[in-house]
């Protein structure tokens, strides 16, 4: 227990200052204070030391240097059961200061409101984190208070200890003052990044604000959290069950998808963090059909991304089927009524959410991989059309359509499609030709004879011929596919005796 | 240009410093300098002022405030342009600082060095940060150095602009110091969230160290980058070509298999990050050949990670198919001799290298999900035989081995084994049925008629009975699954109709 005799107040953000202050008066705790805080202060009608006053020195460079004076640190950092800090701090008429109450400079806020340079650099707060830091190290004497919603347990430990704290409840003020300045300063850090076209610097912070903790991870004995690099996250889950560590992955690879699309339309129903069916159409009702229509057995339980409003229609539909999770850009009321019947279910709006630009990881073996995310948009000119035989519109939008979907499929990837909605997807497999397989079986199993027209994207090169053998047999009439193959003349050739339509593409799409 | 008149040097690593020290004495820049960096100064014949000189205050609390001082962050802070700040240095007899060169106590040492926590505490530096980050925050003025190895870079700017720095360096400079006190705090704060327990904390920071930029990222239109969350990294390339964004990748799973394994046993091979072939033989060359006989097709340009040294032997058999890349604890002279004739064929020792305990994190959609690694020993205990039948010693050892590769396997996962070696995988799929078509075409397909007595395990439950069927028409005799299908009694009934040996596991398995 350490009974608190003297605090320093430095805050940017002043909401709910006057409770704390009573506390502080009710324990005799002396106050010192400057700027901004000190007058807030004096204006809820508490008695307080000005910070110049107390150390005798004036505040200089517009508040730059406010709190940088050896008399604070002095009584900040002493240990009190040390004799010779002891005697260091009566030389020097330094007093003990037992508890910093210190916000910094709103630096989130700013960058999130201004690109302006020179504002965010005066935003970074240099005399707040040092207090901060300074406290935190010797938390054995001294407590840390680094955020508004802290006030209330400091009140409860003051009140319950009559004007000390726990060691305890020091340590844990610590541990989370250490996790302020961390944050603040990888917040800066990664601004200056940015500022400076760096996006891979020597050494590398990730700042990131816990959501919740989870039931558990993509298993009961694994434990896990989903944390957000914004302040606000995006999703806004409206009905259901907390989400589980798979809901959150397989989102991730519905938003993808169908944050890909254009505005208004297309569907996509994810298993296992795989395409299990997609469907572009303008009409909605349509899309859901022909998404659900490539995989309808796969479908159950697996979650649905619609890029667009759920109409009461489409609700009727959708409580059909057993889907864990519902994803679209806003329900309509009376779908939403009919939709939150099944209690589990859960909702979410995604209407607020693009694809970011921002770099993704993934760490494993205390290894990070950072890269850039695959979300280039190509057009007609990224395709090379090699065979004799030209595709018509139809095919073209279809091949497109397909070798997008294959980017978002695990490698090795095949997707068979027609009217821009799959009929077959093959993924995960260590060889072409059993993705080939895969995708061909479930969109024979499916769509029994109605396949005419149908085209396939590979999202890696054919190595032999065999898996463009399989589609062509298959009867897909347009295959488009990376190129790069030392037998890519051979597999021309047999595009050609065979009549179907082949496309190279310049880029590559592969996923793990 | 800003030229230097007056620099401050506070330094706890202490090399290099005799050719700054030259420069700064070219252009006659006036040293101010505390503790042991002014003792090791004086002692290589440089002027240099103490810094309790400089502003009149002695050192105090055991050198816990030295800099924290006033005159210091006046001199370093003051915008030069601004003629208020001009007056207030002028006022207070306080004088430009125009170069800060600090290095930080040695955290990341002593962390490694020792789990100490009042040492540790020790170490944690708050003079040494408040100066670079004043500093830093100044750049458009001031210069920061944080590094040995920015020294050339500096030395160099004298030399060039003749005792000036140039907006362009002190950017830079500015940049890196932020990232060294981001850094810096981020080992702190995740040092006492593990002192305190907290897995888990409201704000979270992940500090990394670049290892290197790789040439793309999973496909050429991406950039990517390696990082390492420990000082050096323990994998050691030996020879070969640059890893690739998909080696890593690859690397990390294969890893995850083989150093699961007991000590010198176990070999893994690995496509598109999913297990091609696995096996646990104590003779060497047959766990090679059994882990390669799975799918000697698919092996092909895969990688390959060998629990034991690699020898002589074992290398003329490797030289004869295309691996990317070839992980082992080790390798014998003459294997080595051998192996590295193929000049692209990237060797890795992987002797130093065991599975860490900490969390993964992957990210997407500005979120991140962190969990605890799926490595959980389990033993009998974790099976319950709900069959008639039970499993002989033989069938038991080879179901917990399978169990044990469905871990690593995307989901849904059915691997089939016998002898301790895969027969066949069927990964990725999103229905169950699907990947035991595969695992069992992949069998039939390279093994023929030897599957006597095989094995199967599900990586989760099956929800129907179908799968079972598929896997018993095969020839399997016993089967591992995780319970809680709700129709888990038909299942048993299936079993025991069919004389199959069936174990219920208590975990489940996913991977995704």
């Amino acid at each position: 227990m350490k009974k608190i005799k003297r605090a320093l107040i430095s805050l940017s953000n002043k909401e709910n200052l006057y409770k704390l202050l009573l506390v502080l008066k009710k324990n005799k705790i002396q106050i010192i204070s400057s700027g901004g805080t000190y007058k807030k202060i004096k204006k809820l009608k508490f008695e307080c030391t000005e910070i110049s006053k107390y150390t005798g020195m004036p505040e200089i460079l517009d508040g730059r240097v406010k709190t940088l004076h050896p008399k604070i640190y002095g009584g900040i950092l002493s240990k009190r059961n040390n004799k010779l800090h002891k005697k260091d701090l009566l030389n020097n008429n330094f007093l003990e200061i037992d508890l910093v109450i210190v916000n910094f400079y709103p630096i989130e806020k700013t960058l999130s409101l201004t690109a302006n340079h020179a504002k965010i650099i005066e935003n970074i707060d240099i005399g707040g984190p040092t207090l901060v830091r300074a406290a935190a190290k010797n938390y054995k004497d001294v407590t840390i208070i680094t955020g508004i919603n802290q006030y209330d347990n400091l009140i409860k430990e003051l009140n319950i200890n009559k004007g000390s704290t726990s060691l305890n409840f020091r340590q844990k003020m610590s541990e989370e003052a250490f996790s302020e300045t961390a944050y603040y300063d990888s917040l800066i850090s990664n601004y200056f990044n940015k500022f400076n076209n760096n996006s891979f610097p020597k050494k590398k912070t990730i700042h990131t604000r816990l959501v919740e903790k989870l039931r558990y991870g993509e298993n009961p004995h694994q434990e896990s959290a989903i944390y957000s690099l914004k302040k606000n996250p995006e999703f806004k889950q409206i009905h259901g069950k907390k989400l589980s560590y798979n809901n959150y992955n397989d989102i991730f690879s519905a938003l993808s998808i169908t944050k890909s699309f254009p505005k208004n339309i297309g569907t996509a129903i994810i298993k296992h963090a795989n395409p299990c069916g997609v469907s572009i159409k303008k009409n909605k009702l349509n899309s859901y059909n022909s998404a659900l229509a490539c995989d309808p057995v796969s479908a159950y339980g697996g979650i649905i991304a619609c890029n667009y409003k759920v109409s009461k229609k489409l609700s009727l539909k959708l409580n059909k089927i057993f889907f864990e999770v519902i994803i679209a850009n806003g329900f309509e009321k009376d779908s939403l009524k009919m939709l939150k019947k099944k209690k589990n279910l859960r909702l979410i709006d995604s209407s607020n959410i693009a694809i970011p630009n921002s770099y993704n990881y993934i760490s494993n073996f205390n290894s990070t991989l950072i890269q850039s995310p695959d979300i280039k948009k190509f057009n007609k000119k990224n395709f090379i059309i090699v065979s004799k035989k030209k595709p018509n519109t139809e095919q073209l939008k279809n091949l497109i359509f397909a070798f997008n979907i294959c980017r978002h499929t695990k490698s090795n990837a095949i997707v068979i499609a027609n009217k821009e909605s799959t009929l077959g997807i093959g993924s995960g497999q260590p060889n072409r030709i059993d993705s080939c397989k895969i995708a061909i079986e479930k969109m024979k199993k499916f769509k029994l004879n109605k396949f005419d027209n149908s085209v396939a994207a590979s999202d890696a090169f054919f190595p032999f011929i065999d898996g463009i053998e399989k589609l062509v047999q298959a009867g897909i009439s347009a295959i488009v596919q990376p190129y790069g193959s030392i037998r890519d003349k051979e597999i021309i050739k047999f595009a050609n005796k065979t009549g179907t339509v082949l496309l190279f593409s310049k880029t590559r799409h592969f996923k793990h």
